[in-house]
């Protein structure tokens, strides 16, 4: 153990003994995150009820000069909450309540440990929108999800998770316990810290409240599917569909390996003889969604859709968005690791892109399938490898690189909603240059002047 | 001057001596902004052509500790732009150009001196909508509503400007060029420094390019007015259109002080017999507006309105909405100064804080008149004086002070949308608190080590 034993006993004395764990079976947990081939041992973990205990761990790791890695459901997608450096993982799934729901605000107010889909629904209860929709929301937290910026299946109409954080608790490193922004759409008074911290991977402080926004709840909601002969077809009906002045909800998208993984995996009777799949969706009043999804079908089929249907009732428009939400867990069946990526290119670039992958993965022999937010141009280019297979490993790295540099050239980026964490971090320099990775490094000293938290990590 | 003459010379070098002015008449223009009682004298003023040309500048300034104030049209609200240390003010508005308007992508690239209006149009004009909306919009700059974070009158359904800013070129104050985001609505490589630049009001870099992101221009829309008894009338009539889940593009209320000042100064036909005067306006589909204004209406007639109108035609909507826009001028012509302010509390506290407002403004003995953003929970309160009555500024100073002291303790801000600046630096500790104040600083030298842009203002 490289943390001194008083530091685990005053780390006791902060959340009391039974709240945190240094044995190596307790603390193996949490080693990793969601993120394959990332693994690192922490010295201990802690599980803090307030934000004054963490502020007192925070102020014991500055002045020993100990690394602190906050934590949410660690379902990360880049090892961001991996102890790289070793040090204290901090796990802030105990402070979990949801303080207020507020329909004449229209906001909530919750500690940054709950889970998403327990905000949402709440929210719902009180017939209101949580409108950030990240694939792990079953597990991941709010605070998480800040933490990251994360996306979902609603980013095109409804925006990322930084377009609905209204003000935050934050404790600084040093241990001073903040809040920014507040209860307002609209607080210009001071840099815009929410904005900052949102996204920053807990590298600058540790949230543990924060007040986001909600919307009212849509009246009604609808899916559909249009099957093409190329990916490329699917691309042109994107362009068209935002072209006529429509921006859904939803505009999804698999290639031909995606839905064949999936419909193995589900049953859910997609075609089979498709290049790829375009999954819509729209919500707000009756008339709005049918007309919004008839226009899209009509754009669908200008552009030389194979099929378009539109789910009958709501169980066929969960089972097509239940498509897209199990293409990882589809995917992940055909190997034993699994390497999710998250390239994003302009959107008209899509189709390109794919082609882009599909031509790198075939040169590193590996095999590859892609899935993701077609309106967003944000794709998920998903290798599946066996385990054991270090050859493989390092060819699908090798790959991955290689796709960043592609979606960096074609004005895009490494990645548009999983983050950097330490698996993106060598790569985040072709993408900002070194010019602003010296400020990113400056602004994270006027955070951690000692550099405890998450090191190793942005800013780093 | 303070500024030594060889400093000039060589910044004669660097944008051609027929773009720099040192001579008193010519720098006098540029020792205000709109802020009135902020006055300071620049000890020149250059118009650079290219962000190379303001990089070589900004190299000069931090080497000679010359402070240099990044101008756009100087329409600013809050002393934004004044020189309070002397030093070079810059002033933007020769790079004009719009560089491009992508409706596959959705997306304007321009640099930043363009008008908020000739960006507007030019989308507009391809049939795409430029959604930020500031009252300066005609005279103000995309770049100064970017370094402002400006909002407008369709803040409530689109948002403000920092949701649209997706990508800047800016010139650190040492000099360095460097882009931040791009053209891609989910990117999270890196910290968030294109929004931490957005409302940073000058202090941490001159921004000299911004891509913004675009909508399809919503099909129509209209706007009505409801007339209320009193001011809390129309804040129940906004509690109950939120509440009945109807977010419009447009709610805005006028005092009954303005509602007679407008009439005065525009004759539109508006009621002088009304407390309160409530705008709402809506776009987007015909059928979708229709519903959305009738709905607004019945909330308004069912919470205790005089009447409710919807405009009959574009001309009476667009005069409906000139009454809101000219508040400000016609509050103006009853006195010689106009002191606007931009406190915001929690959209259901609105009418309390206006009675806060004049109860204040009444022992102050001062006269007050307020309109604004209902929907936002955003006031502008307007005290009118004689410019050279000395003891009544310093009354109105005092009340806003006041006003301030109570947006806060009402979980409100000093400013919603027109920014901080030189005007509210003062009040900025009160709603920030000092450990905030001292990160603010922190950040500020992590951009700007010699302090060289725009001294005083936020950050100091």
């Amino acid at each position: 153990m490289s943390v001194d034993r008083s530091v685990i006993r005053e780390l006791e004395t902060i959340v009391g003994a039974e709240h945190v764990r240094t044995d190596p079976g307790d603390v193996e947990p949490y080693s990793r995150d969601a993120t394959p081939a990332f693994r690192a041992v922490p010295d201990a973990v802690a599980w803090p009820g307030t934000a004054e205990e963490v502020a007192a761990i925070l102020k014991l790791a500055t002045s020993r000069r100990v690394p602190v890695i906050p934590r949410g459901a660690g379902s990360n997608l880049c090892a961001a909450t991996v102890a790289e450096r070793g040090g204290i993982v901090v796990v802030l799934t105990r402070m979990d309540k949801i303080l207020e729901v507020s329909a004449d605000e229209l906001l909530a107010r919750v500690e940054t440990g709950v889970s998403t889909a327990a905000l949402a629904d709440t929210a719902a209860a009180q017939g209101l929108l949580y409108a950030p929709d990240p694939g792990s929301r079953t597990v991941s937290t709010v605070g998480g999800n800040v933490a990251m910026c994360a996306g979902g299946l609603r980013g095109l109409k409804y925006g990322v998770t930084r377009n609905y954080v209204l003000g935050t608790t934050v404790v600084l490193p040093t241990g001073e316990i903040m809040k920014t922004g507040g209860r307002l759409w609209k607080d210009v008074a001071g840099y815009d810290l929410t904005r900052l911290l949102t996204g920053s991977e807990g590298t600058l402080g540790v949230l543990t409240e924060l007040t986001v926004a909600l919307l009212p709840m849509p009246a009604t909601s609808n899916t559909g599917v249009a099957y093409f002969p190329t990916l490329a077809d699917a691309g042109r009906a994107v362009d068209a569909i935002i072209g006529h002045g429509i921006v859904p909800a939803t505009l999804e998208f698999l290639d031909a390996k995606c839905i064949g993984a999936v419909e193995q995996y589900a049953r859910l009777g997609l075609r089979d003889d498709a290049g790829a799949l375009l999954l819509f969706g729209d919500d707000g009043a009756q008339d709005v969604v049918d007309r919004n999804l008839e226009r899209i079908g009509e754009q669908c089929t200008a552009t030389g859709a194979m099929e378009v249907t539109l789910a009958e009732n709501i169980a066929r428009a969960q089972a097509l968005l239940e498509a897209r939400r199990c293409s990882l867990p589809a995917l992940s069946r055909l190997g034993t690791m699994t390497i999710l990526e998250d390239a994003t290119v302009p959107r008209p670039r899509l189709a390109e892109m794919v082609d882009r992958i599909d031509a790198i993965a075939h040169a590193h022999d590996v095999p590859v399938a892609t899935f993701g937010h077609a309106g967003d141009g944000n794709l998920h280019p998903t290798i599946v490898v066996d385990q054991h297979d270090d050859a493989a490993i390092k060819r699908a790295h090798e790959a991955f690189g290689e796709v960043f540099k592609a979606a960096i050239s074609m004005d895009g980026t490494i990645t548009g909603e999983h983050g950097v964490g330490a698996a993106k971090l060598p790569y985040l320099i072709d993408r900002l240059g070194a010019d602003q990775m010296a400020l990113l490094r400056r602004i994270k000293a006027a955070f951690d002047p000692a550099g405890i938290l998450n090191p190793g990590k942005l800013g780093s």
